[in-house]
């Protein structure tokens, strides 16, 4: 099979790096096919990262930070699909099914490795389920729907303040580029948009950035941070240094300490960790995962395989490593490419040499803060160099034309304020709790039952000043099926004791359920017949 | 309580009925607040409905169709809510709970009905589950992102013929407005982004509008309507008429008449019914339980309750009814507002005489077809008018400049082709299935477990040439949980029967679940090891 087609190349990854590898492939190929590009991405649009804050404020067209890979590629095969795992040994990759449940598998004689990092937020207590991430185009949609949703509530729920707190707090973790860019247009937009909100008084607005370091921008020269640091301060942004985020639930973020933040909205755009695939795979790795590279961005340990961008760790001339910029990830993939193409073709290899040119980062309304060369610029002219480079750099004048006439419009026009909710997931929900918080309220409308994965909670009946504690539950135990099954509001209270992980299946859903599993049905329902005779006891004891 | 504030007007629906209604009573507020007005509505935005299609090709951006209620109506308090009862006896509506699982109660003094209608696919085999309505941003922002999907699998499944031509067939059902609207984007947007995909043919590719009814566009007079239907088919339109969509599954569009059409992408503007909510309410009802109201747009049978827009049957001067348009609807909003602030002042009430303007339709491609003041007018000035009565009528000089400039760029860049998935719904699945269809193949990656709800299916195991039925399934029964428990491919096939609809819990939910119910796990392991006995006896007779 392999000696009857085409040499085929596959790139994993449609970042900065894969898509220019790709681009450069195709330069290389001249009017023959002389080899087959595939280039496996789970989007098929390719993101413009350091744009992508701007979709929080919607200064930019939600589609316009990404560009299709087919009109960038159109001499590449895209696969939008997931990667399930890499065969080195048999040269084969293995992708997500479609429409229809089929593995699909791709032979490779060459294969590049830009499949990025992720952000990770294992092992950190009630993270996975309430904080968001910011790293693709879904992040920054929801995040931005997130928002607004928040303010809509805050807006019609008067008579309970804590929730109107948290509904009005927004926390970011993380102090680096990615980080400050989100609490710099996180901050901007919510001032700006609280205005048609009659309700909601600016003062009420607190946006927090959480850093564990001494100070923010790691990446900039000192003087440079505390510039950033000032702006975002005189704007409003509470900047917390040497404070880490430790743990987080649905209503508040839990300081390194046990500071606790109320708030309904949190980002973090920390910690970052290789691509579970590249985790997976049996070869040597460096610092934070990374895959081992030569200055030829060959693999060590493996043949004809290259890495680049940030799942790589590519030596630098002057000692040291590449950072994890767009800069680098796309010159490296022109090297990668010209590298690939004197393999299939014989013919020299270079080394790659780039040294930076320097860093960037926007701060919002009209500011930014820039390194170039050597040099510091802050300010409204850094804003404007930062514009001016970016636009130039978008792939494509399509692009180009759109953002920049959004831009234009956006200094005539409010801020978009438009919740785009997409329909009902049915979905079943995790959930973190930590001591002392209540999982619902007597009274309240039963809306969903909770399974306890590990953790502990009380029952507690309330009658009048008195507190009535009807159970104890732990792990695999359930509960609020009785409000469900009886269609009425929660008959107590159930408060989490030690720090506890729920599921918890809406009532729809419960209800489709148990209506046509039917051992579920009646387990729940003996299960509910013991406990309400045990409370019945309690309460007359009581 | 009612007595010491202000008087509340309560509008339910942010359609053009709605939005307008408020629009007048903020005018006629003067400086005083001298009544409140509050209007619910479930989104955060007003959606400019003829636009709507524009949206599936990107013509205009994706947030431009509709607009922030909250700079509309400035003066207005917005719920963004579902309503989830009317109480007209204790004059009280109660909405659904937010971010905390308590219902809201309001209170008001003057109802206003703009609820509209909704797509009912009830009674309708497998619509529920596999037709998509086509009403707000969601459902157009939807469909876009779906076809996009389909083709992109289109791209990738060369080795499956039948799921290909599934993949680029789409088919839109009701040749009203809406749907002859959606199917001529929808064909534009698939022809023109398909150049991108290298290994689609542009033959490949079928877009069938099916009627019921002898002509499309009952709303026009019938040569406007063969214009408009020549167009279509010119442009590679296939017109299905005098045909029902009777039922469909994943895989097919069921024509009445059992003819079947393959295709992934089934959109259905009809049949509509009225809003469950005015469904629900205990007032007299018209035709298509539309509320019945007196021409000053009081319902029958209320006191201080108004209707307006789809949702109301008012009658007009010449005998019949207004029919459901936006031009009426918003005029139906200033006579309400009037009468209502009569209530209030006292004052004289003024009928809603409005005739009727014209009635205008795009087709795609700078052509439409249009009827105003009964001259006929079709092709790319009825389009050019289209387009400047639509940009004049959009709210706000803002939403009109993006507008303008949207169209400008879309004159000269490609169709957008980018796929907005937005992160995955962990959810549980309704699927409807036809016999003869397969569930899942021998073979299949196990991906989820299906249970039966009604209808019937047979487990087959294939052997060769041979086909050894190893059971029969009923309603209540579940199945596919083996190769989950067993984490390995589909043993058998399962083939439906009788006309089957499922529920299905997809893999990482059903382990979830599995792992923290006990009594399922339990149970399902006992019920497979039963079967895998049965099997095995069956598979050494067979």
């Amino acid at each position: 099979m392999t000696g009857s087609r085409q040499k085929r190349v596959v790139i994993l990854g449609g970042g900065f790096g894969g898509v220019y590898t790709a681009k450069h492939l195709e330069k290389a190929l001249g009017r023959r096919d002389e080899f087959e590009i595939v280039l496996v991405n789970k989007e098929n649009y390719f993101v413009f990262q350091p744009m992508l804050p701007e979709v929080i404020s919607g200064s930019i067209g939600m589609l316009d930070t990404v560009s299709p890979i087919r009109r960038l590629l159109p001499r590449t095969n895209l696969h939008v699909r997931d990667v399930e795992s890499i065969d080195i040994n048999s040269k084969t990759i293995t992708t997500s099914p479609g429409f229809r449940p089929h593995a699909h598998i791709i032979e490779y004689d060459y294969l590049v490795l830009a499949m990025g990092n992720v952000t990770d937020f294992r092992g950190l207590r009630g993270l996975p389920e309430h904080a968001m991430p910011f790293k693709n185009l879904a992040d920054a949609v929801q995040l931005r729907n997130h928002v607004i949703r928040a303010l809509e509530e805050a807006a019609i729920e008067d008579d309970d303040p804590e929730l109107r707190s948290q509904l009005l707090t927004f926390v970011v973790a993380g102090g680096g580029f990615s980080g400050v860019e989100v609490a710099a247009e996180l901050n901007d937009f919510v001032r700006e948009v609280a205005r048609n909100y009659r309700s909601i008084n600016p003062t009420e607005l607190r946006v927090v950035l959480v850093h564990s370091q001494n100070r923010i921008l790691p990446e900039l020269s000192e003087k440079l941070a505390l510039f950033a640091q000032k702006i975002l301060m005189k704007r409003g942004v509470e900047v917390r240094l040497n404070t880490k985020l430790e743990a987080a639930t649905g209503e508040e973020a839990i300081l390194a300490g046990g500071e606790k933040i109320g708030t309904r909205t949190l980002v973090s755009t920390v910690p970052s960790s290789p691509h579970p695939i590249i985790d997976g795979l049996d070869l040597p790795k460096g610092k934070n995962g990374r895959l081992i590279t030569n200055s030829f961005l060959e693999v060590e340990g493996a043949e004809n395989i290259w890495a680049l961008g940030d799942c790589a760790q590519v030596p630098q001339r002057d000692g040291g490593f590449c950072p994890p910029t767009a800069q680098h990830a796309l010159r490296q993939g022109r090297t990668a490419a010209g590298n690939i193409v004197a393999s299939i073709r014989g013919g020299k290899r270079s080394e790659f040499t780039f040294g930076g040119l320097g860093q960037m980062g926007a701060l919002g309304h009209h500011s930014a803060v820039a390194q170039i060369m050597g040099v510091n610029i802050s300010g409204f002219i850094a804003w404007w160099i930062w514009r001016t480079i970016y636009l130039l750099k978008l792939p494509g004048w399509g692009r180009r034309l759109k953002v920049a006439s959004s831009w234009t419009l956006d200094l005539l026009l409010p801020a978009e304020l438009v919740e785009l909710k997409l329909t009902g997931s049915m979905g079943i929900t995790q959930e973190h709790f930590e001591p002392g918080e209540e999982v619902f309220h007597q009274g309240d409308l039963g809306d969903r039952i909770y399974i306890i994965v590990n953790g502990e909670a009380e029952v507690v009946r309330e009658d009048g000043d008195f507190e009535i504690i009807l159970a104890k539950l732990g792990s695999g135990e359930y509960f609020g099926e009785m409000a469900l099954l009886k269609q009425s509001t929660r008959g107590a209270t159930v408060r989490c004791t030690a720090p506890m992980d729920t599921l918890s299946l809406p009532k729809r859903e419960f209800s489709m359920l148990a209506a046509y599993l039917p051992q579920m049905r009646e387990t729940l329902e003996s299960v509910m017949e013991q406990r309400t005779r045990a409370n019945a006891q309690k309460s007359a004891r009581g």
